[in-house]
């Protein structure tokens, strides 16, 4: 099979990439860092877009639309901002081409320069928080509920198809609100929507936890992040909730009248998950054969392959499949039917395998004879022959025990390699292995010196951690509870 | 009422940006010719977005996605194109910036100058086709149908909002094709959906046609194009559908082998539709009080207001309106209620007004009597008392007649503004109040003289247009048809 991939011991890294070319999902573009996304890979990408999409919307959030350009000038009004994002910025100098006239081609009209620059947004509090100044006069403007599904360009020296790409797809959410612990709860919440369609759409079990600050988002108060393993041992950020204090508001003078009439700074929060829970969702399931899909997640959840010699047999199959893709469809279930006769039943096999496609089912002549169909399971492998009359409730119980079990044998995996260390000697060993709880004395010189030891970092303090006393693994100073370390995407 | 907008009448161009503005739909932004579209207009085009998509798929259309950015050489490959496009490129030269060593802000840092600039996309051709290249290269990977949802930049010196932005949202779909005829057909039958689209959910009559060699996409062989007429009299171009022929594939060597083994070009389409589309919406349809949306666009198609005297009254309104809420949503109808206490009944009728909510229920003590509800709909104005009994059969069949009717009134008044012309006098009156027929002699020159002495232009040779022997009105040259003229937007 030409489609075969390197497996995962072999070669991770090179199992991922060549898993995504094979399985249709992306490719790298001639623009350097930048991907396309191609139609399988955007289908997933769309289920997730609509599955938050409604969870946002669930939570009382509203959808807009700002600029993709941001004044130079706006960039630094917070200090941090400025700092965290001035170094990977794509900047638009000029507004046109022209001729040259050499005539060697075309070439940027000097005559066609910005007065002041702008900068492709990588994120955009300031444009939205400039907007915001305009749209909050008075408590009763508040709290603003606003998000927006948009690119970003954030100029990345080393990329990663969906992992770390110069631009990529997100959605960033943007909230204002009258009190402080309004925005804090608001921060939570998302965080808790983000934790809920990791582990409950994606199958992928996330530790939840705030940042330290050294890994604080750029402009915020605290970062709290969802933090997943994946199967070569590396954590992987999967969405991060920002608690912005009034930095912002400050920044862009974004006041309101309070119920009494005095005259207050508004709170703001951000959130955002990105194209990156692509990247998250191949390697926490996927296996030596391909993609491996959560049944939620999947474009189509079901593919049928007709067996056949002939157009007679072929269309007695054809009968049977319209009848169960008709019966499944009414259940809500995704099907698809491939009866191309320029590919052979094996080949389509692999090809599903390959694309994760979560359950396969295959109609043969016997199949017909029998009343029975041959059904697949892409997790585990395993097939079974079904009657046809049970054959569409058998597919609904297995849609949602995979789902379950992609869930589990992740958690599992998880709880496989996380590990307790209590003395740098162990750490350092562990810390190849997974998720590490350790003491660590608070400090970000400590931090710093533990990563560059190792390459871990500490991924978030976690919300559920106990209170435990023990001494900092690296420096013996005092600690008053473990925190997660892990080298990192 | 301080939310009051001109009459159309008055000042037909400040009544639409004032409508947009008091109605929430958009604003602009401090980036020049970029607009931030507000929560309430970005939910309309959300609407128009779900529809196209559905209709895109059910026409075996997937979505992908292909970077922001071209490369500066990949705009030269096809030598129309380039020249359509350079003049109003956003350029990215730099991908740094950095503090200026004299302490007045951050610079764009001179050392990260890119070798090659980026070109923020204007429209997708290039970028997609070098990708085409990659994809195709036998005739079982044809056709290739493919959709992108995107920004793009067009730098415009005159700007209005959703008519005319220089970042705008839209649509473009790519089809690659073994055929001459397939592509063609591709061509017509994306029209078709356009047109489907502005009549049967927009509302909006429009008339197909082909573009002059003038007004044709840079790089097509053909454009098709959807024209719509607008209340002041001037035609709004909604869609456009592109034959590009083999110009793409030949610019980007895209070819493939055919079932007989030999080697050819590719043949191309591209089509798209954009925000301006909120902008036809807008206008189409909308009168001196505000907007008017067509039922099927409308975020909230009904929205109930309680009309009461304390707790107690609101609370057995709200008993009633909760009842009628469900039974609407089980229909498939959205309904908001607006029970705030901040805003008085008289306030709130004008914000819906305002705001084109279709059907507006206000519940008050007496309806709690007398068992009725008053319906009042925005089209026509009127106001119906309604059992409660009958309430929501009335609602839903209230909702398919103002969808037609909103159409029906489009129509009438296009009619109306529908003339023809046979002498040049005729014409130049004519031209300033609507859509005219007339014979033209097909060449350029004639079209770009009648541009110049009276700013109209063609629209398009409709597809209907009956043969029919005439003299073209400016030169008196023969001509077999008469073509559409019209000011336009």
């Amino acid at each position: 099979m030409s489609k075969a991939i390197p497996s995962r011991k072999e070669d991770y890294s090179l199992w991922y990439n060549e898993l995504i070319k094979k399985a249709d999902l992306a490719e790298n573009s001639p623009v350097r860092g930048c991907m396309v996304i191609k139609p399988y890979g955007f289908a997933i990408w769309e289920k997730m877009q609509q599955t938050l999409d409604r969870m946002f919307k669930e939570t009382g959030h509203q959808n807009a639309y700002f600029p993709l350009f941001i004044p130079k000038s706006f960039l630094s009004k917070e200090a941090d901002h400025v700092e965290g994002f001035a170094k990977e910025c794509a900047v638009v100098t000029h507004y046109r081409l022209k001729n040259a006239e050499d005539g060697s081609g075309i070439i940027v009209d000097p005559e066609a320069k910005l007065e002041e620059e702008l900068i492709v947004r990588p994120t955009s509090e300031t444009v939205i928080w400039d907007s915001y100044k305009k749209w909050i006069q008075s408590y009763r403007d508040l709290p603003l509920l606003i998000n927006q599904w948009a690119n970003v360009v954030r100029w990345e020296m080393r990329t990663r198809l969906f992992l770390r790409t110069t631009e990529f797809l997100w959605q960033e959410g943007h909230t204002a609100h009258a009190t402080e612990q309004e925005a804090k709860d608001e921060t939570r919440q998302m965080l808790d929507v983000y934790a809920d369609f990791a582990e409950n759409h994606m199958a992928m079990p996330v530790i939840k936890g705030v940042k330290t600050e050294s890994e604080r988002f750029a402009g915020a108060v605290d970062t709290y992040c969802i933090e997943a393993l994946m199967q070569d041992g590396k954590a992987l950020q999967a969405g991060t909730s920002h608690f912005l204090g009034q930095n912002f508001a400050k920044a862009f003078d974004v006041k309101f009248a309070t119920k009494e009439g005095k005259e207050e700074l508004v709170w703001g929060t951000s959130w955002g998950v990105s194209t990156r829970l692509m990247g998250a969702l191949i390697m926490a399931h996927s296996d030596d054969d391909g993609l491996v899909l959560p049944p939620q997640l999947a474009p189509d959840q079901v593919v049928i392959v007709p067996i056949y010699k002939g157009d007679e047999q072929l269309a007695k199959v054809s009968v049977l499949a319209d009848s169960l893709i008709k019966d499944l469809r009414a259940k809500g279930i995704s099907v698809k039917y491939d009866k191309r006769d320029t590919h052979k039943p094996g080949w389509k096999f692999a090809e599903y395998e390959l694309k994760g496609v979560p359950v396969r089912v295959a109609i043969g002549q016997r199949d017909l004879e029998n009343g029975t169909i041959e059904i697949a399971r892409r997790d585990t492998k395993e097939k079974q022959v079904v009657a046809v009359d049970a054959a569409v409730d058998h597919v609904e119980g297995l849609l949602k025990e995979m789902q379950e079990n992609i869930f589990k044998k992740a958690e599992a995996f998880r709880g496989a390699n996380t590990h307790s260390a209590d003395s740098w000697e162990e750490f350092q060993e562990l810390v190849e292995q997974g998720f590490v709880y350790a003491h660590w004395d608070g400090t970000s010189e400590t931090e710093e010196k533990i990563k560059d030891a190792t390459k871990a970092t500490i991924r978030c303090i976690p919300l559920d951690a106990k209170k435990e006393d023990g001494k900092c693994i690296f420096t013996g100073k005092p600690s008053t509870q473990r925190v997660l370390f892990a080298k990192a995407y």
